[in-house]
């Protein structure tokens, strides 16, 4: 069976405003190294995957982006969602043309967006999702094994014991959404609980049956759509069909309702980036905690992220915070409430000051 | 007597950075309304002494800057400095001008880059000043009613009881540093303290005569100078002669060794604009003491002073904080350590990051 993937790119990023931007989201960003979030996640599959068999979901306003940063990939591979509609959506649509193109195959569904250190034992983690969306009409999940306590993830509990099999794997007994924090450090203590990282493996036809049977407005919609691949009537049919698909993610609209799911566990670095505070936690400091990017001059400041994009950030005698220049934007806030930067998008929104989004 | 002013506009503002700038210091900034503080102490002296009266000091490369400012002074009222050398220079340096101009002179000297609060209070002062500067050879000063325990300011004790004269005057009993808090608390209790302002008057014959007692080598410096005004020799003289003036402000130079100063009471409001602690002292807050301007988003700040000169500055959760945006520097502090913004620059020479300075 042939082997492919899909990297979903198709994020906003608000979180990490105002680096990220609506017109060049995360997904699109150099925030750590020389490569971005994007180019790094496609770099990372390269040894397991050619690169014409790697799709990429994203909206039409980055398209020029993403062709530029990934120009081996073959211009038909990047799939233009008309509007992001979340990951249900997002996987169905990569799964039709997948099957579409070649009915023997699996897929590989990763995010864009995230963190992954310890790239081989990442590899060795989708060898074997792969291998067990090979054996049957399994969806594969790879769980993180949880290196703390977090509440900002989702987690998955899986079966007490493995499958007796080579290699190793586990049925899920469920999803669990963000903890609190009490919760958290139980599931870190009873070893069966994992992060659920949003990678996934199995045939374009077995996720398109179960999201016939969970999600079945979706799959009308799909087929719409998928009857149209490669006639001339594809573009209106997706301008008009796509739009108003479910928004909902895979993890709600299918994954929570499905028995027979398989957790492959994941033992490598994996973060979600989900916030400032995300890179905080990755990124090296000083002695004193500073962590900075760019033109910086300071003193007496102690465990701050400061991440400039040009110019010059100058600090002094403050703690605790993430301070952000990213073009016309500047931004502080305390770490501990980097999720909140959201709400300041919203602010923006709410105030008529959209073109700084 | 004919009066005149010089307004000294050689000041770096420092402390004031990064919205002032090397190449534009506070005086050229429209800090506070929509007239620079050159253009308001200029404005505010119209009413005593016409344009073609008032002289300003300052350095060659704001000479642009400071003519566009204020078109109605005559080009060869602005005094250029070839190098800065505080104000003892300035004051004789202006002194001379105004003295082969007109033997029967008085002469204001005020500084740029301060604020007033009541203006028709602070002319009165003035009047006051010119009035006993006029009656005999006094260095005059102009001393503010303090309404704080200040420990940024220099203060002038006067002699307890006032010549009985009209209009009011004292003798100053001496010229004290910046004090420390329990001093400062005891000088505003005591009442015979005032603030230094900076702000005199005198005929220049009379302050010459006491640079020449006190700062000979000044006298002879100016004497050279002086004796090319008008004539070829001017720029080259100056040129030569002035960057050798010895650096000495009037206070230290003059004020603090003679005796027969007068005071007069200035009850306007006052501040030197010292630092950006003091813009946030004058400009009103909301009901959180946030103070703003510029494009903002935020919510849940306290007490902070935030100013962006463009683009937006989005802000969370923080308290006490100065932050600037302004061109390409982006400064943080806590409010309290305002004054220590001399020392990122500072850092910025010593790290070659001179252009942002």
């Amino acid at each position: 069976m042939n082997r492919y993937a899909v990297i979903m790119a198709g994020g906003r990023g608000e979180r990490f405003w105002p680096e990220s931007r609506v017109s060049k989201p995360k997904q699109f960003l150099q925030l750590m190294g020389d490569r971005t979030l994007l180019q790094q996640a496609y770099d990372r599959l390269l040894p397991l995957i050619p690169s014409e068999n790697i799709y990429i979901v994203l909206g039409q306003q980055h398209l020029d982006l993403a062709t530029r940063q990934l120009p081996d990939i073959p211009p038909g591979n990047f799939l233009v969602e008309p509007e992001g509609r979340n990951t249900a959506p997002c996987i169905g649509f990569a799964a039709i043309h997948i099957l579409k193109r070649d009915s023997d195959s699996l897929m590989l569904a990763i995010p864009a967006d995230h963190m992954i250190r310890g790239e081989a034992s990442y590899r060795q983690s989708l060898e074997k999702a792969f291998f067990w969306a090979a054996k049957g009409d399994y969806l594969v999940t790879v769980g993180i094994r949880p290196s703390r306590p977090e509440t900002g993830y989702g987690y998955i509990e899986r079966e007490d014991s493995g499958m007796d099999t080579h290699p190793p794997v586990y049925f899920v007994r469920r999803f669990v959404e963000k903890p609190d924090a009490e919760q958290a450090l139980k599931f870190i203590q009873e070893g069966c609980f994992f992060w659920n990282s949003g990678i996934f493996a199995w045939k374009p036809q077995t996720i398109l049956r179960r999201i016939e049977l969970y999600l079945p407005s979706l799959a009308a919609g799909l087929e719409k759509i998928g009857s149209c691949i490669g006639n001339q009537d594809y573009m209106a049919m997706l301008k008009e069909v796509y739009p108003k698909l479910p928004s909902i993610s895979i993890d709600y609209g299918v994954m929570e309702h499905s028995r027979e799911i398989l957790m492959v566990a994941g033992e490598f670095g994996w973060d979600d980036l989900g916030s400032w505070g995300a890179l905080d936690r990755i990124v090296p400091g000083d002695e004193r905690g500073m962590k900075v990017r760019g033109n910086f001059v300071g003193y007496d400041n102690d465990n701050c992220l400061v991440y400039g994009d040009g110019g010059l950030t100058a600090v002094l005698g403050v703690r605790d915070l993430v301070i952000v220049r990213s073009g016309d934007v500047v931004m502080v806030c305390p770490k501990d409430r980097a999720q909140e930067v959201r709400k300041l998008v919203e602010l923006c929104k709410n105030n008529k000051l959209e073109k700084y989004l």
